[in-house]
């Protein structure tokens, strides 16, 4: 209840600060006999990992997971999974700056203004390290769910995918087609824009940005592809509802909307609605997609597209009004190596926040509904 | 599990179809000695209703809620507290036309992938006529938060109060003042928008298309005032992610965002981050309130705002390409009465999910913090 | 959270009191196309209602159940089911006499303590008249199980069965088999007790106790027969535990044990253990069943069997000891009717709280397990 | 919703296999600034480790547990609590001669029943190992209620105090007044009976038994005291009955009562109800405590007692008949080294159960009723 919870029956709960012992995430409600290594798990790591480009926080964090727990012969058990990833040793020092100020648009006031007191070290819980037990523990989910093919979706069974990208930057747009995107293209370069012209402007921009010692905000495209017609509960657990808190949960994140959200508020019913037709193998399809992949709240068969928005991080190195513990005014110059853009790296996150929605009511529909 | 509730610690279960028996909600948790009356509660019903202007559906539906439980001598009783509007008897003739046909961009089809059949009179569980449960239950969390102060965000105590309103239809935009909005000022005209010019060519707007037989979409501002500091979970139950979920789990809603949300995008963290400062009676405030009132998920404060789109509702009487339920190709012409325009009644429903979000953050906050 | 819902999938929320609008109840998850009709739920309601035999009380209350949502052309539809019994007027007079009085070893106190003020009627929440929504809800899942057959627990495919009966009243105990007991077994005399000699006793002592103007416990031996191996969660949601905390969750219930319970205490491991052995059919099964159908809390194919204590009931027409709400000592003779022993009424609320424990087991392993 | 989690708002999450990497719990919702330290965790974990006594397993395992997140300056934070303790290396031979065969009695058929597949080591998940998690998060429930009292029961406000004791071992009984009982009166012998010449002759009971290779049961009677008068929610989840469960959820428990329990079936109503009294502080209470401290599963403010009942363990060192996972009938003589009687460990661990439960609905009632 204290929200350090997410999903109902793969449902995982996420632990640890930016510094102290360690941060994880134990996942409980895991099918048994999912076969994957930590070298699996790995892989979305690195994607999510501080350091990986010259765009990014240049800080080293060791982001290594290790399974303690539900998991045996390669396997997973059906018992709790524990991943975790120590913090290594820092220097206070780095950090005493922030302990009696708070950083303007940061959590550090309303933490204390909740408990009383706060970990002033690296934002404490607040800090984005945590996305990286989200990302851990999806990786286990997006196994499973790989094995899984959406009937109506398309003719191949590749099983069900989550390949987000970097859709903009700052005023910068790239220009994609959701539905041909493949992750290669996604990871062919270190924005993860797969328009690769529009992909190197964009980081034009960032560096530009980071020289300012200042922060820029962007949009996250969010794909799902081959989601079977029929997940998602038809009220107040809608998979868009869900996918909207998911990615809302996410530091930074001040909006989301599926399908043409904002973009359909100017037109007609007539023109928004998708209509009906029955495809060569006998599927009922959509001839568009504006809905983005659901009706009612419960999947359709069709893509998943969903966009996120996330704003230009908090902490920036130029000196900003502010006051300190005591109410007192004050500047404050921040020192520490922030990304100057989080969108990169939050790519892996978005997918990750999918992968965990669409596996819970994956089983949620089966203990129900097959 | 199946997605009938919402909240943790006021917790309500929302029933029923558009036709059958009856449409209400179980609201458990709920604290003891609330003084409120039907009457009160039905004030929000009214706000709701359809047929209450010519802009809305000529429909008239009983939304009459009795209240059969967990309340003694005016007052809740802590126990659970049963809210029912009865339905009125129905000519099922009036459906028998969506019986075997699937409405582009309806639920019909999703229904039937998820449950094999689906009651097909007049939308069953996916009717927006289940959200007068929500405004009922949310009646009763209103009340009580009508009696909570925030300390910081500005100077009368006022109790925490819901001032939603109409802000866009189609392409047309009011411009209104969320920080100085009254609930009068809403309530001034059958469209909800408090700048009366812009209001009468929405007015103006939502008739044309509803001469067209069709739908039109729009946006509407949430706005929350008085919220004390320190609400809301830190990792996955934010406010910010708790009020989207609340959002996009209405019947049409395709986006949400808080703040500056989407217009951030194209911002510097220098401009968009809001400084601290101390106001004459103490509190920490900030000198622009660009984060929506809530920083790493917590509130600060400050007034809550948040942006909701609606798409234009998919039930329109122009002829549509569909296919039947056999996966025929078919056209539909629908022959019911709808709302050309779902945002007038819309208006208390975001109201009402924004109480049931604060409300449950309060309860919870109360127990772990104070 | 306030303890008035049951179950994670198959999850029921119950309401009302015992005067008042209504009791009734919310069933959640349930799977769609079950078909069933009020009748049969009728049924299990006719085995609790009150006034049905000499040796219950004479009140007659309307425990007519009608399902007013989740339900369409006889089957249920995957939404919520709302199954409601109205409440008859009554004469608040028969009640004025408990308004400022604590019954002795009634709830009375404790709610005032809790909640600052009660609905004195009747016990209001109290009231064991809100088992008959627990009855009507399990009525559902009992339908649903009867068509799941156990693998292992012998033979003949007859899907879950529930036959609790009555084992013991006061000191006189019944000498029944429960591998061999039937339904019809159970329902073959007024107090429910297949020993058909030893019934006759108890319904004497029943019957002598009423006529003191007191009350009498008893015991209820629980029985649940042909449930599939691996049901239960290993860890804090055994079977075991779940079914404890599901009877001792009945009014009046002070006891629980599975298996051999409180008389495996004097046993060495050696005597207690059940030895595995291979039937015909290559089922794995015990020799014994001592462990009581479950090991490590999770179902083993053999029949599960448990028993469950009633205190006395405290509401007697004796004249007692007491203080009012003022603290001032002052004697009680309640004149109202009540039940001189419950037991043979609360045997259909044991075999409904049984499968409520079964089904949500059932479907929890279906979704992770399956 | 895989039940390794107990506890709506102090809400623990249990993982760990007795091999593989680690045993451990992340507390959820625990209050910010309960000062504690590593040592006090540990103090109660000794209680419960093996190798303490002459009649415990002779088994050294490394029950040191690490605070690794959620804890700053000697304080809880509010955040999410990791406990940790690490598993030693092990001999996986010594488990060998398990990892085809189903031990009588213990759950290694039903895991394979229900998952497909088992970690054989040491038992998995179903390892007693497991409780160590709980009682380490009980710790601090336990220093956080120290300081609550109880209003009604007693005069002196010492704060809510978890002192179990053991009654009962094979069908020796203690003779102990549970009102007077102190904790340090529980630890004056390596059983863990006030009673200290039926403490002797139960230590030497186990005595035989392990020397006879075999094992015995027992009950622990539970006691709770200075509990304010209004915890517990009134329907489901009664104290009574999340006692309950807390209890049968402890590996080898089979039983549970509250009050008279079983004690209860012979006695009229008359004779069992509890008489109100007011006492001199002008606090409700009553002149006997048939019930155990909870009346319509809500505190009254009298001491809570109850008993729960241990089976002989399973693993026992002489032979038995069984049959290997083929189905092929073998026999098994167990050469580990367990523990002949559970019950001294097994009394930090009803402390613990009873301290989570306590602790949860204290938090509920907080936040709902105060």
């Amino acid at each position: 209840m204290a929200g350090n919870s997410f999903g109902q029956l793969f449902r995982i709960t996420t632990f640890g600060e930016s510094h102290g012992g360690a941060v994880g995430v134990v996942v409980d409600g895991c099918p048994p006999g999912i076969e994957i290594t930590e070298e699996e798990i790995q892989v979305q790591l690195d994607r999510r990992k501080p350091g990986q480009s010259k765009i990014t926080t240049p800080r080293k964090e060791p982001d290594i997971v290790k399974i303690l727990s539900g998991y045996f012969q390669g396997k997973t058990t059906g018992t709790p999974i524990l991943l975790i990833a120590y913090n290594e040793e820092f220097e206070s020092d780095d950090y005493l700056e922030l302990k009696d100020v708070y950083r303007p648009s940061h959590a550090d006031f309303t933490y204390e203004a909740k408990y009383g007191f706060r970990d002033w070290r690296g934002s404490g819980r607040a800090s984005a390290r945590e996305t990286l037990a989200r990302v851990a523990a999806a990786a286990i989910a997006q196994k499973y769910l790989s094995a899984i093919g959406g009937s109506a979706s398309g003719g191949k069974n590749t099983g069900i995918e989550f390949i987000s990208y970097v859709e903009q930057v700052g005023d910068i747009k790239a220009n994609v087609d959701f539905n041909s995107v493949t992750a290669k293209d996604v990871e062919s370069n270190i924005i993860r824009c797969p328009d690769q012209k529009v992909a190197e402007r964009m980081i034009e921009l960032v560096e530009k940005v980071k020289a300012d010692g200042d922060s820029i905000g962007g949009i996250i495209q969010g794909v799902i592809k081959n989601v079977p017609a029929g997940l998602g509960e038809p009220v107040f657990d809608k998979i868009s509802a869900d996918l909207g808190k998911a990615m809302l949960s996410i530091n930074a994140v001040k909006g989301f909307d599926i399908g043409l959200g904002f973009r359909s508020v100017g037109m007609r019913g007539s023109e928004h609605n998708d209509a009906f037709y029955t495809d060569k193998s006998g599927n009922v399809r959509t001839k568009t997609n504006n809905a983005g992949g659901t009706l009612g709240g419960i999947s359709s068969g069709e893509t998943i597209h969903f966009r996120v928005v996330f704003k230009p991080v908090s902490t920036i190195k130029k000196e900003q009004d502010t006051v300190n513990t005591k109410g007192e005014a004050t500047k404050l110059e921040a020192s520490g190596r922030h990304d100057p853009c989080v969108l990169p790296r939050a790519v892996p996150i978005v997918d990750a926040m999918g992968a965990l929605v669409i596996m819970d009511h994956y089983l949620r529909n089966k203990a129900q509904n097959s």
